[in-house]
C-alpha cells in the first residue's frame, strides 16, 4: 500500500532542515507506518498465517486518508496507529479487512515505522558525513604544516597548523558516523502484541519465527525481545544523534571563530546574505550547525529519560519519544548536509593564519624559549625571563634582547612561529594513516 | 497584508496539540511576520517617518509566497524574513517598496511575530486553565471531606480527602496560569536594527517614539532596549511554559496512578480505546499531558541556555530557540486543552477510595494509634507497640487486641480511616479562600 | 541546637565555588535541618502544644552526628531525616525526646532546611548581582557614546557603544536579581505530616496556626497548603537561578570574545595563568561562568521536570531535587561573586575598539551610506551600489569613489563609523533612567 | 607519589552514593592528578626524556597540599593542576622539580585523572550490573510461566509472566553493562601540550612514542590524536552513563508500581522506614534509583553539549564537564549497587499476581476470546460482542454467558488468565539463550 500527499512540511522556524524533509514529514512517517502494517501481512502470509491473497490485497490498498486527519483521529486514543488500521480495515473489506494489523498492537506499527524512518533519514547522513570527513582528508592533508595561532580560553596559546584542526574535525565526524551506522544497522522490528507477550500471534497460530520474517520484510533487524519497554534502540539513536549534533558542532564553532571579522583565517563558500547589511557575508551554515548543536542534546535527554519508563507500555514516557526522535533526526541530517556543503567549499586563508601569528609579538613562542633556555640557564631563570618579559609590553624580540645567551640568529629562528609547530604534522599523517576515509 | 494557506500541520507524532495549531503553524507564524511588517509601517507613518499611502500599500498587499516556499529559501541567510522582505518588496513595487522594512533588520521581524504567536497562543491556554481551576474548585469544594489513602513512596501513608488533593492540583494550576499571565502581559515588541543601535531608523529620520509607536500598533509591549541579546522575554516565556507543562503533569501523574485497574479511584471522562484490546480504557489524556510534561523541561533548559549568546546577534543561540519555543507553546497548549477536558469530567469514585482505605488492615491509622496512646503508656512504648504490631501481618486491630488500655469502642472509632482526615478538610477551605478562581 | 564541622567542602572540580560554600556545605545543610527541628518545637511551644522547657532543650542540645555520618545512614530510609531525628531524639533523653520532630514527617524538615539554604546562599548572591549592576551603570554612563563594532553572526555589523553593551549586561543582572528577589521573599516553610494533611499535628492538639508560627520561627513564608507534592518554590528556584546562570552566561560569553588576542577590546582585571604558558593572561572568570553557564539550565530541566511527580510523595522526583537545587545554588553564587570582580575590574580599551571599527575598510557603515544615497538617488540603486562596492575587495571609500553625488567632505564624514552611533547614546540614557541601581 | 586525607566526602543530599565514594572524593581525584603526573614522569623517564632518578623522585614525593586547599586555589587559574604543579615542583627541589610536568598542560593532567577515575568508578560498576544481570537470570527462568497482569497505560492489557519482566530488565542491564565495558576500555590518556601539538614534548626532546608509553603506565588507552576539544571520550561515557541510568531506572519504575499497596507483587528485600509511620515499608531502593535516572540524562546532555567547543581549549565547555561527569558516575554507581541489592534480594508474590489476575473479570482475556471467537462467527462480530460485553459492569464470563457457540468447559478454559500467556516462556528462553550472563 502507498501513499503519497503533496508533502506538506513545516521548517518555517528550522531552516536547517526545511525543505529536505524527505523521510521525516508526517507523509513520510504515515508512509511508514503502511509499510509496516504490509510487511507484517506479507510475513504472516510467509508463514500461513494468513492467505497470500490478504497480502496481496492489504499491499495494493490506496487509501483516502492524509496525516492531517489522523493526526486529528489521534489525540482519541493516544496514537495515530489506531484510526489508520481502522481506515484500512474499512479499505481492505470484509475478505481482506480481518487481516489487517493482525497480532499487532499500535506501538508495534508506530516503533517500526520510527525504527523505518530513522534508517531512511540515517543513510543520506552517513552519505554527507562521509563527504565531510573525505573534504577534510583533503584538507588536513594540503595544510598538514600550515601554521595558525593555537588558541586556548579565547588566547594565542602556542602555534598549531590548519591541518591538525581539519584533522581533529575529521576524527570526530568519523566517530559520529561510527556511532550512527553502527545504530542504524542494529535498528530492529517492534512486534510484542497488546503486552509484548505476543499473545496474539499465537492465538492467531503465529510463533518466534514471526520475529524473522517480518524483519525480513522490513530489512529492519530482528530483535531478541519485544522492545515495548527496552527501549535500547532509542536510547542508542538519540545517544548517536547527539553525538552527532556535538560532533558537528565542535567544527561549527571553530568555523565561526575564524571567520570573525578580526580573524578572518577561514570563510564559508558563500555567506549569507542580511536584510538590513548589504556588505554581510555571514558564517550561516556554521550558525545553523551551532543552532542544532545547541538543540539536540536536550533532545536525546528526553530519549533517555524515557528509558525509565513503567509496566508493559507506559503512560506517557512512550509517547513523549516520537517528536523528540523526528526532531533530532531533522536535526542532524540537516547539520550534516550544510557540514558537507560547509567543508567542500571552505575558503582557507593561510596568509591571515601568518599575520594573526604575529599579533602577540612573539609571546607565542615563548613557551619554546623557555625550553631552549632551560639548558642554558635553567628552567626556573628561564621561566622568569619569560615572565618578566612577558608583562613589558613591547615585542618579546625586543624585551629579552641581550638578556639570553643564544646568539642573534638562533634567537630569530627560534621565535618563528611557523617553526614551532611541535609534533602537529606528524599528528596530522597519524590520524590520517590511522582512521581511513569512509 | 494578510496571507492564509490551508494550513497544513504537522501533528502526527504530537497527538496532543494536532489539529489544534491555530496560532503555531508556518502558516500562522508567516502571519505574524507579516503583522509586525505591517505593524512596523503603521508607526513609522503616525510619526511621519514614511508616507501614510506606503504603509497604506503595504497593509493591503496579496502575497503569492507560501511558508513552504520561504522555509527553502530561509536556509540561504539563515532566516525567513529576509525571503519575505524580498517578496513583499517587489510585491508593493517602486512606490511603496522602499518602505518594507525600513531600519528594521530580519531579527526585529522574527523576534515580534513570535511574541505575537506567544501572545495568541497564551490567550486559550489561559482560558484553558482557568477552566480546569474552576473545575478543580467545585471538586475540592465537593470532596473536601471525601476519604481516600494519602500514598508516600507508593505505599498508603494517612488518609488524606479527595478534595485536598484537587485542592493541590488546582493551587499548582493556578500558580502556572498566573506565570504565564504575568508573561504574556509582558512581552515586548523587537525593534533594534541591524546591531540594536536602531542605527537605520535614525538615519531614515526616526526616534526613540517609534518604540512606544510600534508596541502600540501590536498589541505588545514597549521594551526600554532592543533585546536582541538579552532574551529575558524568550526566558521567562521558556520558564513559564515549562512550569506550565510540570503542574500539569503533576495532575496527569495522579489520574494515571489512581486509574490503574488495582486502584481505580478515578477515571477519564471517556477513555481512549486500542487498536488491539476491546476491553481498554485508557487514561489517554492524562498519559498525553505526562508525555508533555517529559519534554517541556528540556526545551526550557534549551530556551535558558540561549540567554548566553555573544555579540550583538550570536550564530547559533538565536537560531537555536525558535523550535523549542514553538513546540513548547503547542505541548502546553494541547496539555491545557487535554486538562480541561479531564478536570471537567473526571470520574471520581468515592467507593473505592472507601474499599481502598481498608487495604492495610489498619496500618494506614496506625500514626494514630501512636498519638491517642502516647498520653496513656508513653510514646517510645505507643510506637514499639505499633510497630510489633505492625509486622504481624494480621489486621492491626486484631494485633493490638488487648494490648492497649483503650475501651473497644474507643478503639473502633480511632481505627476508622475516614475519622482521621487530620485537617484535609480545613486546608481545602483554606485554599479556596486564599486562591480565588480565576 | 547547633552544630558545626571543620566544614569539609568538595569543590575541586567546581573551581567557581570551591571555598565559598559557607551555606551550601554538607555541614551548613546539616545545620538547617537541625535549625528547623528547632524552629518547629519553638512553634509548638508557642501554641502550647508542647512545654516550653522541651523547646528550650531541644535548642540546647549539643549532637555528636557529622554529616558524612548522616549521610550514610541516609541510604536505608532514603532521607538524611530519619537518623538525624533518632539522634536527637535520644540525645535529648526521656523528658525532651518525645517532643522531638512532633508531628512532622521527614520531608517537612529536608524542604524547611533547603529552603532555608536558598535563603541564605540568595542573600549574598543578591549583593553580588547588585555589586555588577552598579559597576555596569558606571561604565555604561562612562561609555555611552564610545564607539565599538557591533558584531552579529560574527561579522562587524554597524557600530555600536561600549556603554550600549555594559546597559545590556546590566538589565539582564538587574533582571536575573528581580527574578532571585522575588522569589526569595516567597521561600516558604515545610508542614504537613505523614501525607500533607497535618493529621499528627491535629492528634497532638495543634491546628493551622502552627504554619504561620513555624514560618515566623524561622523567617520564612507561610504557605497556603503543605506543598509536599506541590513544587512551586523549588521550579521557581530552578527557573530563577536558570535565568541568573543565563544572564551572567551572557556577560562571560561577550568577555570573551572581546578579550580574543586579536579583538583585545576588553580584560579581566586580573588574568589567570597556565601550567604551560609563561604569558598567557586567561579570561578566567568569564571561563568559569561560562562553565556555569553551561551547567544550570540543565539542572533546571530536572527542577521543572520534578514537579510532575505522583501521589503525596512520590518515589525518585523529590529525591532528585535536592542535589541539583545545591548545585545551582552554588554555581549560580560562585558565578555572581566572579562576575562582581569582574565588572568592578573590568579594563576597557576604547582604542582597540576605534581601531577595530577600522577593519572593514569602511563596509560597518555601508548601511548609513544607503540611506544617505537613497533621498539622493532611490533606495535600490544605492543598495546595489553598495552591494557592488562591498564585493570589490578594497576600502570602500576608494571603491565608491566618484560613484556617488555626495560631495567629499560629506561622505568622509558619513563613512567615520564613530559618527554612526545610531541611538545608542540615547538608549544608554534611557536604559539608566527606566532601570534604577538595585 | 601518594596522597591521602581522610576522605571527606559529600553525599547528606545524595544518599544514593553517600558513603560509596571511593573513586570520586575530591580526595580521589586529587590522587588520580598526581598519578598522571608521575606516569608522565616514568613514561618520560622510559624513554629517556628525563633522568630516572627525577622520576623516582617524583613518584617519593609526599605531598602536604589536600584537596580543600587546592580547590581553593584553582579559581585563579581556572583549574586545579596549576596549583598542585606548584607544591610537587617546590616538594622535588631543584634537582627533580623541572622535570615536573614537563611538556604537559593542565588539561593533560586533569583530563587523564578523570579518565582514571572513571575506569576506576566503572570497574565496580560493571561487576554491581553482573551481580544484577545475574539475579534476575535467575528470577527469569525461575518465573517464566508465572502469571501476572501485563499493564499498559496503566490498565491490565494481557497476563504476562514475571520471567518475561525480568528477563526485560536483566536485557537492558546486559545492554547497559556492555556500553560501559566498551567505553571503559577506551579510555584514553590525554597529552597534547599547551595547544595540543606536543609542542613542548618535542622541544624538550620527545615524539609520538611518548603516548604509548604514558598509556602504558597509566593502563589508560592511547589516543590517535590529542582530544583536548575532540571529547569523543567525555560524549561517550556521558551516553552510556545516561542509558545506565535508565535501564536501572526501568527495573526501578516497576518495582515502584509493583511494590503498591494496590499492587502487592514485588517486595524490596528489606523496605525503608519512616520518620513519621510506624507501618512504612517503602521501597528505598527503587526510589533512589528512580530519583538517579532523573537526573542522570540532563548531565549527559550536558557532556553532549560539551562537545561542541570553540579553539584548542574552549572558555567554559571544558570547565563544564568535571562536575556533571563526576556526578553522573557516582549517581549510576550508587544506582548499580541499589539495583544489585535489590534483584538479589527481591521477593516475588506469585499469589498476588494470580489474585490480580481476577481483577478485570475476564477483561484481561478479552483478546483471547476475539481469537477463538474469529473462526467461529467472524472477527467483525466477535470484536463487537466483546466491545459490548465489556461495558456492561458485570465479569465477562455471565456478560457473555449464552452469546458464544463456546461449550462451558472450552469457555472456562479460555478465560483462564494463567492459560493465556502467549509466547512469554518461550520469549524468556530465547532472552537467556541469547545474551549470556556476564
Amino acid at each position: 500500500m502507498t501513499f503519497r500527499d503533496p508533502g506538506a512540511q513545516e521548517g518555517l522556524l528550522s531552516p536547517i532542515w526545511a525543505g529536505r524533509d524527505t523521510h521525516t514529514s508526517d507523509a513520510a512517517v504515515l508512509q511508514a507506518m503502511i509499510d509496516a502494517e504490509v510487511a507484517l501481512a506479507r510475513a504472516q502470509a510467509d508463514l500461513g498465517m494468513i492467505p497470500a491473497t490478504a497480502a496481496g490485497a492489504i499491499e495494493g490498498l490506496r487509501s483516502s486518508v492524509g496525516p492531517a486527519d489522523l493526526a486529528e483521529r489521534a489525540r482519541e486514543g493516544g496514537n495515530p496507529v489506531i484510526p489508520l488500521v481502522k481506515a484500512m480495515t474499512e479499505a481492505a473489506g470484509p475478505a481482506a479487512g480481518p487481516y489487517v494489523h493482525l497480532g499487532a498492537t499500535s506501538q508495534d506499527i508506530l516503533d517500526t515505522a520510527l525504527m523505518l524512518v530513522a534508517h531512511r533519514t540515517l543513510g543520506p547522513i552517513l552519505d554527507d558525513l562521509a563527504v565531510s570527513a573525505r573534504a577534510l582528508g583533503r584538507l588536513a592533508a594540503e595544510h598538514r604544516a600550515t601554521p595558525m595561532p593555537g588558541r586556548t580560553l579565547t588566547q594565542h596559546a602556542v602555534p598549531t597548523t590548519f591541518g591538525l584542526k581539519a584533522a581533529g574535525w575529521r576524527s570526530l565526524i568519523i566517530d559520529a558516523r561510527a556511532r550512527l551506522d553502527r545504530v542504524r544497522r542494529s535498528l530492529p522490528v517492534q512486534l510484542g502484541g497488546a503486552a509484548g507477550t505476543l499473545s496474539a500471534v499465537e492465538a492467531y497460530g503465529g510463533d518466534l519465527r514471526l520475529l524473522g520474517a517480518y524483519a525480513r520484510q522490513t530489512g529492519l533487524a530482528e530483535p531478541t525481545l519485544p522492545w515495548h519497554v527496552l527501549r535500547t534502540p532509542i536510547a542508542d539513536l538519540g545517544a548517536a544523534l547527539g553525538f552527532a549534533a556535538g560532533a558537528l558542532g565542535k567544527a561549527a564553532a571553530d568555523v565561526l571563530v575564524l571567520s570573525r571579522t578580526e580573524i578572518g583565517e577561514v570563510g564559508e563558500p558563500t555567506g549569507g546574505g542580511s536584510s538590513a547589511l548589504p556588505h554581510k557575508n555571514n558564517p550561516v551554515r556554521a550558525t545553523l550547525i551551532a543552532a542544532a548543536a545547541r538543540q539536540v542534546p536536550a533532545l536525546t535527554a528526553v530519549l533517555l529519560g524515557a528509558l525509565a519508563a513503567e509496566d508493559e507500555r507506559p503512560g506517557g514516557a512512550w509517547h513523549a519519544e516520537w517528536q523528540p526522535l523526528r526532531e533530532s533526526l531533522r536535526l542532524v541530517g540537516g547539520a550534516a548536509q550544510a557540514a558537507a556543503e560547509l567543508m567542500t567549499g571552505l575558503r582557507v586563508h593561510p596568509d591571515r593564519m601568518r599575520a594573526n601569528l604575529g599579533l602577540t609579538g612573539g609571546l607565542i613562542v615563548s613557551e619554546r624559549l623557555v625550553a631552549e633556555l632551560t639548558p642554558l640557564i635553567g628552567r626556573a631563570a628561564a621561566r622568569r625571563l619569560l615572565d618578566e618579559a612577558s608583562r613589558e609590553g613591547v615585542p618579546l624580540a625586543e624585551a629579552i634582547a641581550g638578556r639570553t645567551p643564544l646568539e642573534e640568529g638562533r634567537l630569530a629562528e627560534i621565535m618563528d612561529p611557523a617553526r614551532y609547530l611541535g609534533l602537529a604534522p606528524a599528528l596530522v599523517d597519524r590520524a590520517l594513516a590511522d582512521e581511513e576515509d569512509p
